[in-house]
């Protein structure tokens, strides 16, 4: 046992600490397993105290710390390099639920705590925090946090930033950032919680953080429409902002493709319209305060006047929470679908959102053309211009070797043609491993010298999740 | 003339400097009249281009950048040093609306817009910018952006930060970043425009922003109440965002103490009550949809039920838009009042807003206790738990020795309180020259060194609005 690890388990008892290859092995691998590494020891503390001990003997020795929620991101952000270098540090044991405020609709949550366990423990007080992705059973706060997810809640609510209302973080140096209190005005210069949102553990360790939570819902309607095009989506998702205002929840869209490739690969799926279309929309209507209008009969009102103004094509209005759920489980189900089809280069990639029909109309048939055999299908959410752009292999392609040639070009070509459309190569996933070198290509000198210089500040021995995000963050050393 | 001036000449035209005394001398001293500086020249470039280029030439020189907007901050914060080695740079040329989008509801304005007038542009479209403040005459967009400003709507519309889409900004090297693309999902690294925001010019000067819009109003309804206690008020605010939601813009508080210093020192006002109460607060319903019910009747409604439950004494609501203005500007005046009545050490500061009226019952008799002759008044927004918390100076005090000697105390005595609850030092004003020693004093280790760490990386120079915000930034050389 080195020097280090000697004294790591001094700080936090020999129970918290595992450097036994078959313990670390499910935590060294992303869930895709596209990303695989290994770690000296994998170190689960109880508090922020004891984390903040375990980050100054870090620096001291300058290992690397990579920082680890529910291990379900997307972009291999919480799998250490190859080296063995790195303590791989599990939030997980850290889900202490510190303070309950119904009154302000807050909640104190550590960052451990699993999106799901957030739900329920704000449901028994008849609130509701208003986020939910794929990955609630195992995603936790703190990885929220560090990849600002979003959803298909965040065309009302906003993404995780706009529901963080302070956070408690450890710096690279191992002091305690305590800004949990959650005030509304605060002028103390540069926003640190701002910074650590999104910072993918780069900057610091987020420990724990005060969260906005809402009214539970009291009803809710889910609409299936059948569209001619990208445009229409577009105008119906207006004609419903000015009409139906806060109570639409989401706005999801989808082409036939994704529709007929759910009802393949899933059991149990059926098409909720009678005939196909060119393209569907699932639209949420909710209401959280009994005297605002029922949903249903909101939606019965609007899909006539949508139907009369010619903007959509068919609707079907779900009659029960029921179908409700198998409309969501479609839309839940591409993902999946699409993996059960084949091999896809997946794009999460966002443009201003007037902009986002266009470009799936544009960007879709210039794909296919160029790489003859692939199938570019886009989906996504419609009110944040958030793209889920996905390019399919030619039929019969070998997975690996076509991921490494045609695969890259297409994803290169498709984030030149976001760039070109100012728009992000990352909507909500981050950067992480996969979109480093991506984000060093593609970026403004003023962005990326920026992020770099501010990395370099916070952490000067790059010992915080180093590989993921920054580009040129230098390798660190360790004793 | 110096290399550096004639360079900057170069750059900007003869047209855009002048180094006369006379020309620069109303933009060298803040607006209260508590700081005053010089520069060896005013420059006022028309364009993002040309700003480049003069911060490039400026860092080369390594010459002090100090930007200002309509000069209207609170903190000096656009006040140059006594140096004379600054350059004053004005961004009221740049004054271009770039863009509206009626259908996104969002606008793209530069950094010298006046308030008033984007508050007029939004208007003729039929769109709103919800946030406005005393100096709306001659705050500019920069300005805002820059100290993150807040105002009376906060309390539903947020801060200028949450307003903010998209900012561009020639960053301390002379880059140009370029982040006016209003995406809803972005997450490529650390957020630069949140860092930008309330970064009071130290980090960059914001040149334009992407800012939204919301809906007009159709309708409005003020009401004037009587309230026995903070406690009270605080019961009141829960009922009504429990009841009208989103309807309720403003929620503001005053003791007897602040009307009756506007009854007496400002002309044409006239108390609302027929009679005094311990508190009072001041709240706006407004409607922005003709769906939504009529403001005027939910305040009769709300207000009843009030008066049944015990929360309120006595209220008013306005009978017209004349009425209305009438009570606003009673609120707008306790200022200006209070300058008429004597000396006093001002506070903007905040706490959690659960804590906001048991830290005002507790400071208020503190402070009067302590320093004998004192008054202590608070008022401010109870929604956003931001207090402006003022203590005038015993009656016959000389302003200048007071201020210097039994006001620092009081100052210091404030903020430590503060502090101790959880609080901010500055809610909305910003830190400037006039916190930065405080900022210092009271900032943990973690935010103080982050704070210092992060200016030097962005700005290695030291030459971007040195001596404000920061308290450690070294002294930039000119050549």
């Amino acid at each position: 046992m080195t020097d280090f690890l000697k004294a790591l388990e001094d700080i936090a008892g020999a129970r918290a600490i595992t450097c036994d290859a078959s313990d670390m092995e499910p935590w060294l691998t992303d869930w895709r397993g596209r990303y695989h590494g290994s770690a000296q020891a994998l170190v689960s503390p109880p508090d922020t105290q004891t984390l903040a001990r375990i980050v100054k003997l870090a620096a001291e020795h300058r290992v690397p710390i990579v920082p680890q929620g529910g291990n379900s991101g997307m972009v291999g952000g919480a799998t250490p390099d190859g080296s063995g270098n790195a303590i791989l540090l599990s939030m997980r044991r850290m889900d202490a639920i510190r303070g309950f405020d119904v009154q302000d609709r807050q909640i104190v949550a550590e960052a451990g705590v699993i999106l799901q366990n957030l739900h329920g423990v704000a449901e028994e007080k008849g609130l509701r925090f208003p986020l939910t992705l794929g990955g609630k059973g195992s995603a936790t706060v703190g990885g929220l946090i560090s990849t600002n997810a979003g959803g298909t809640q965040v065309l009302r609510h906003g993404t995780m930033r706009a529901l963080v209302h302070g956070v408690e973080a450890v710096l690279p140096d191992g002091s305690i950032y305590d800004g949990l209190s959650a005030l509304k005005k605060d002028n103390r210069g540069y926003d640190l919680k701002h910074l650590l949102i999104g910072a993918e553990g780069t900057l610091g360790i987020v420990t724990a953080a005060s969260l906005k939570l809402v009214k539970s819902l009291i009803d809710r309607s889910v609409v299936w429409t059948g569209l001619e095009s990208t445009a229409k989506a577009r105008e119906l998702l207006l004609f419903l902002q000015g009409r139906a205002g806060n109570a639409m929840e989401g706005f999801e869209i989808l082409p036939q493709h994704c529709l007929d490739n759910v009802l393949t690969h899933i059991p149990g799926t059926r098409a909720p319209l009678a005939s196909a279309a060119p393209w569907h929309a699932l639209i949420e209507l909710v209401r959280d305060d009994a005297s605002s209008p029922d949903p249903a009969q909101t939606a019965e009102i609007l899909m006539g006047e949508a139907m009369e103004r010619g903007l959509i094509s068919d609707a079907v209005i779900s009659a029960s929470e029921a179908q409700a759920e198998a409309f969501w489980k479609i839309r839940d189900s591409i993902a999946e679908a699409e993996r059960a089809a084949g091999p896809a280069m997946q794009h999460d990639i966002s443009v201003p959102p007037a902009k986002m029909g266009a470009f799936i109309d544009h960007v879709a048939p210039l794909m296919e053309t160029k790489f003859v055999g692939t199938r570019a299908i886009a989906f996504g959410h419609m009110g944040d211009g958030n793209i889920h752009f996905h390019v399919m292999a030619p039929p019969g392609s070998d997975a690996a070797s076509w991921n490494e040639t045609q695969g890259k070009q297409i994803s290169a070509m498709m984030h030149d043609l976001v760039v070109k459309w100012d728009g992000s190569i990352s909507a909500e996933h981050g950067i992480g491993q996969m979109k480093r070198g991506e984000l060093a290509r593609l970026s403004s000198p003023a962005r990326i010298n920026s992020l770099i210089a501010i990395k370099a500040a916070m952490d000067p021995y790059g010992i915080m999740n180093p590989g993921k995000l920054i580009p040129l963050a230098s390798a660190p050393h360790t004793t």
